[in-house]
């Protein structure tokens, strides 16, 4: 009996989701399509942002303090939604807390492992997730035979941010990133930075049909579900009237946060709080 | 006799200089060159870095702790090379110590009031130092007869730091960024963020030779200067050999800020270390 209320208190609890900023809102957004029932207490580190220019020990130490944050909410799983965090601190989160961890970047991985045909893949994300070779890790986890390109894009974000989704200036600049991978005939490409999805017709455009575009924000959800359905841990019912499903912090800016939020979230951002996070 | 040897050995302290990252370089460079016997303690926040999209409250924190952190030093001033601090933090941080602080705002107003001739007047700056109107608020006090036209720049400072300094695609966002300012037919600009000055030629063209550009990095050393031998603090001695004369410290990555450091400051920067500054 104790087991089981329990088990009822850990379902209903909710799923932390953490990012550097307002990238990992495109994961939150996957897991509230593909999970309606789920709550999630969203944190975004704008004080701190970006992480994709910052070294492994810097990322690794926000992320810790991030992850100490949400447990305060009694989190039942924790989703990494931040690329260059899931590369740099995965395996350290995992030892602070005896909550499963999900990172972006094995889902990503996995997906890109099966959907090759000619075993060119290509990844874009910030110098430190390219860097750190971490896609080329968990890629040859899965298969050996295929061969990994990173490129690191350290554009694509100040111009996401800017809101330059369609413009002839992202286009050039996508286009000096991406010739090398086109030329090399990679047949797939990891998104392998939450901001990027935003821009994904761009990238269509310019990688071609035939280049397949991985998302790991929509693996992430789906293993994610996979985790929570193994654990008993899926949320059965929707939250009732008056509770407050979804939750987002950050580090500074709320309001900024909710203008740039509301734009990639339909569901409507009621309120984000700011949080002193480095009393964490 | 002791206030005598007090004032020697506070003449032998060094400067402090502070920014969010690599931008202030261009501030120290110029006290370099302007006071080639002054030692200068150098910090960079380039764990927490850009500034210029972040909030007062926030920005506030950070300068703090970074004074904090610079005092270690027995620093006999401390200048704010960071636009977006300077127009955030400066008033509080003047309550923070007994020390001079001077910030790269008013030298920037200072000059520009006094260079215009048509009393229009453009400052481009990052959001948050456009959003404050302290350049406005200077500029005002000394001459109300002028017209400031504030134009945030977000792109700037990635495409800086992406290298692309005299590039096409630099051209195209500077021409969208400083359009309206030419239909409005100013005739000073100033470069209100520490990383504009390095794209200085592709400002200049596209301005035109009737504008003047004014680069508070240069102001403001003339000011420190003029501060200095006021209060009988400039150094009279060069550093002896073997003295380190400049010191640079940074909250991440030492290495890369090196190898950008190096491509600022001719007289080469022996060595940058990493600490942590929210522990100040």
């Amino acid at each position: 009996m104790i087991q089981e209320n329990k088990n009822i208190l850990q379902k209903n609890a909710p799923i932390g989701v953490f990012d550097s900023g307002v990238g990992g809102l495109t994961v939150a957004r996957e897991i509230m399509r593909q999970m309606p029932n789920e709550k999630i207490v969203y944190f975004g580190d704008t004080a701190r942002v970006p992480y994709g220019s910052k070294s492994k020990e810097t990322v690794t130490r926000f992320s810790k303090q991030i992850v100490r944050f949400l447990q305060t909410y009694q989190v039942k799983t924790i989703v990494v939604a931040c690329n260059t965090a899931s590369a740099f601190a995965l395996e350290e989160l995992e030892q602070e807390t005896d909550i499963p961890v999900i990172g972006v970047l094995k889902p990503g991985a996995k997906t890109a492992a099966e959907v090759t045909r000619n075993g060119k893949i290509g990844v874009i994300a910030t110098e430190a997730t390219i860097g750190s070779k971490m896609y080329s890790y968990y890629i040859k986890e899965l298969n050996k035979q295929v061969t990994i390109y990173g490129k690191a894009c350290p554009l694509f974000v100040p111009l996401v941010e800017e809101g330059l989704w369609e413009d002839p200036v992202t286009d050039e600049i996508a286009k000096r990133y991406l010739t090398e991978l086109i030329d090399i005939d990679i047949d797939t490409l990891i998104l392998g930075c939450t901001h990027y999805p935003l821009i994904r017709s761009t990238l269509g455009r310019i990688m071609g049909e035939k280049v397949t575009l991985v998302n790991p924000a929509y693996e992430t959800a789906m293993e994610l579900k996979a985790l929570l359905m193994e654990k008993g841990l899926l949320n059965g019912e929707h939250p009732k009237l008056g509770e407050n499903q979804y939750q987002f912090y950050v580090s500074d800016g709320a309001e900024k946060f909710k203008r740039f939020a509301n734009s990639i979230i339909k569901y409507g951002i009621l309120s984000a709080k700011t949080i002193n996070i480095e009393q964490y």
